[in-house]
């Protein structure tokens, strides 16, 4: 193991690897290499390029926090996140479609009541959710936990990640603002990242939910809106027609919350269908 | 671009990269999707082990620093940096062989007056190095910079990172600690790496050369010592013949410094020659 060129390099790294134990983990590190090695040498990448690369990694490990998972954003920006899912995603007919990874929040997720407002005195308009947790056959899901991330970009004045009961007969309503398109900042890698390709740094306006019962399979989703200008340009490659829903605008007048509101505001509902366990 | 699936989503990121103005970005950008993706595809990837993938990279990002570069350690570890250098080291015959990234130091590097001892009071034996720095037709490069990283367990004992300036005829000499064999210690991600993967974790000894002159090709290289143990499994896949010297043991008396050593030292003489720019 001495003189290692690039055409032995890769069997030399690859040898070390019969000594791994474990046969999924020896799979996993064996294609990684040899994938590494091939982007390396299909582009005779320089020393100066790879030490880029490393400088690239080091900010996004700089930047990262687990609030603002940049990792996490860079394999949605380069469409890996899409391609693990959809592979994975393998759920009877008739069940929500998957469209995010999941990712634990590093922080309590404030508890809320149902009906609760999510926007937190963000500016109007309002939009009111209601829908209801059902089986593949359309039963009610009782007492499903609902966690919705608003993924809006004024965050600061939001709620950003609330928990919500469905009741006995499985529906569920809440409030929140009417989610706009949120951008992904070039203060971090990802928007550095899309600024460098020129590409498209806007995502569609969504709602994110991840919904848990026992007995069936967690779903984490985004549910999108009809008629966004950005549903074909989604810098994470998130969007699924099965969840563009059409959200109603209201002139203003009495809210499905019993309240009376002078300014416009939305509606929306969506029912979620979960795969048994 | 909706609906994105296993077989469309590479496609759909590759399409995207046509809008980059940098045709080598655009070429390295679309080999690392393809590799990528070509990664999570032959192992069917599920998305637990992806978000394993993205939480050790975060745990890479949170434990470098300018001191500890993390991910070049992975880098080095994985065989990479070893492609990348072969691939693009095309010096002429006779020059001393690359065998390592150049990292700039994140701090000011001491500079050392010749003959300098870089041992800072660590335990013996200490080893004496001399040599010149020389072109490829043999002849002197004068005042060449030698930035010397001694690489050994005893770090905290030991100065990290010295400059040193050869003289009118090229001739440079120092004192170090003996190289031992450091070990990737397994409280950081690289070395956490190689302990699943059940490999060796110790480096070979070395002394870590950067040697710069006006006029020629920079040259970071390493030195390794005959008879070491781990030369043939060095984790960093860094060794090469021709970097491979010997020490010559001295059982104590006069030193090439002209003190008088009690205790058993070593000697070295290793030559530089650089390729012109």
């Amino acid at each position: 193991m001495r003189n290692l060129d690039e055409m032995t390099i890769t069997q030399a790294v690859l040898a070390n690897n019969s000594a791994i134990g474990d046969t999924r983990l020896c799979e996993i590190m064996t294609s990684l290499v040899q994938n590494l090695h091939a982007f390396a040498r299909d582009t005779k990448l320089t020393e100066t390029e790879w030490q880029r690369g490393i400088d690239f990694l080091a900010q996004t490990g700089a930047a990262n926090t687990p609030q603002r998972q940049h990792f996490a954003l860079l394999s949605h920006v380069l469409g890996l996140s899409t391609l693990v899912l959809a592979q994975n995603d393998r759920k009877p007919a008739g069940c929500t479609e998957t469209a995010a990874f999941h990712a634990p929040s590093a922080q309590p997720v404030l508890h809320l009541d149902p009906g609760a407002d999510l926007s937190a005195g963000a500016a109007p308009p309002k939009g009111y959710v209601r829908g209801a947790v059902l089986d593949t056959r359309g039963n009610a899901i009782p007492h499903a936990t609902l966690e919705v991330q608003p993924g809006c970009t004024h965050a600061t004045r939001h709620i950003e990640r609330a928990l919500l009961q469905a009741d006995e007969q499985g529906r569920y309503h809440f409030c929140t603002s009417l989610p706009d398109n949120p951008r992904i900042l070039p203060d971090g890698p990802a928007g550095q990242l899309l600024a460098a390709l020129n590409r498209p740094d806007r995502r569609p306006a969504h709602l994110e939910f991840t919904v848990q019962a026992r007995g069936y399979q967690r779903l984490t989703t985004q549910v999108f809106r009809q008629d966004d200008p950005c549903l074909d340009s989604d810098p994470l490659f998130g969007v699924r027609s099965s969840l563009i829903t059409q959200w109603q605008r209201h002139p203003g007048g009495m809210t499905p919350a019993g309240t009376f509101s002078n300014e416009p505001f939305y509606t929306l509902a969506f029912d979620f269908v979960l795969a048994n366990e």
